[in-house]
């Protein structure tokens, strides 16, 4: 397709494209005579990703830049691209006391779940853990077991929708753009939740 | 108590607690000499009202004198300060389209939670289920509910913790701790479940 196609079946504009082929985040069209590419469905697959990264996700070109690397490296494994793609659109970053890592270690032990020690995750759980539990909350599944449960039933019905053979920048993707949106309804849905439990219990 | 024992045992600096006096957040003690006055149990609460609001929540000193002067009004039910606290604390705010409206209500009542249609809840929930819409995905509790069942399994839980005979501050005081801190760790916790889901099926 030429690009006016693409920018028409993608939703982003020519300049944008043009953008994007120049900062290399979309590989070159194959040229047909010379002013014109042809462009296919990798390069809309592409610009899907780009734009799920970018606007879903409100990622900088730098960010973007280094998923595309992770897509484009045949290095990187599946599960890796998949956790920098969840990273980077996550946010989380920063560090934790060796005391909220053990608790995050702990308890995810606890819970059964695999999580690599040193990924990123683990010092903003540790974070957050190590908040709870100066407040007196217990770290234990037996405390926490309501919230992990509900995690792991989204989590598990997100990740399904990734199958290891589709192509590396769709399965990005779902990562880009599920994470923050269905993290987004989750929360929400959560507080409106709470206002009809409440209603149900000590409204008139 | 005197005030340093209330300093003592909340926590709060005694500058801060005579800027609490000051400002109204604070009901005065009792005098039991000219320069000296008695503290209880009620000030204590209070205390820890303001602080979830402030370290926790991270409201604005102005806001928090919403949500006392809310704890403090007769005229204002139980449900209704629990409503204030929440929307306070969670920041939705902002408006919706005539769609964006209507697609929350709808949802909601095929959910059939009870969510009052002028609460910001829905406006915030109308603006999400728009974008979602508009990306493709169904706004039906066939497609969206697992994260609906999710939020309601944690929000039962939470709500729980409140009874209508317990101090009004101390049921605001566990709106204000739990709503933030408690979505953080749903929130982080689904970043580890989507982690170790996606390693239970793409890890070697």
């Amino acid at each position: 397709m030429r690009i006016s196609e693409l920018s028409e079946q993608s939703g982003v504009s020519i300049p944008t494209i043009k953008f994007y082929l120049r900062e290399g985040l979309l590989a070159p069209g194959v040229l047909v005579t010379k002013t014109q590419s042809a462009y296919d469905e990798t390069h809309l697959r592409r610009l899907r990703l780009v734009r799920a990264l970018r606007d879903v996700a409100g990622l900088p070109i730098a960010s973007i830049a280094d998923v595309m690397a992770a897509v484009d490296s045949e290095a990187v494994s599946l599960l890796d691209l998949l956790g920098v793609t969840q990273v980077a659109v996550s946010g989380v970053s920063g560090d934790t006391s060796a005391r909220g890592l053990r608790l995050a270690e702990e308890f995810i032990a606890e819970l059964g779940w695999r999580v690599a020690t040193e990924s990123p995750l683990m010092r903003s759980l540790g974070r957050l853990l190590e908040e709870l539990a100066d407040r007196g909350i217990p770290i234990t599944v037996a405390a926490l077991g309501p919230w992990a449960s509900a995690a792991h039933s989204v989590a598990a019905v997100e990740v399904a929708g990734i199958t290891a053979d589709m192509p590396r920048d769709q399965a990005a993707e779902i990562v880009a753009m599920g994470t923050p949106l269905f993290g987004e309804l989750l929360s929400q849905l959560r507080l409106a939740a709470q206002e009809s439990e409440s209603r149900r219990r000590f409204g008139q």
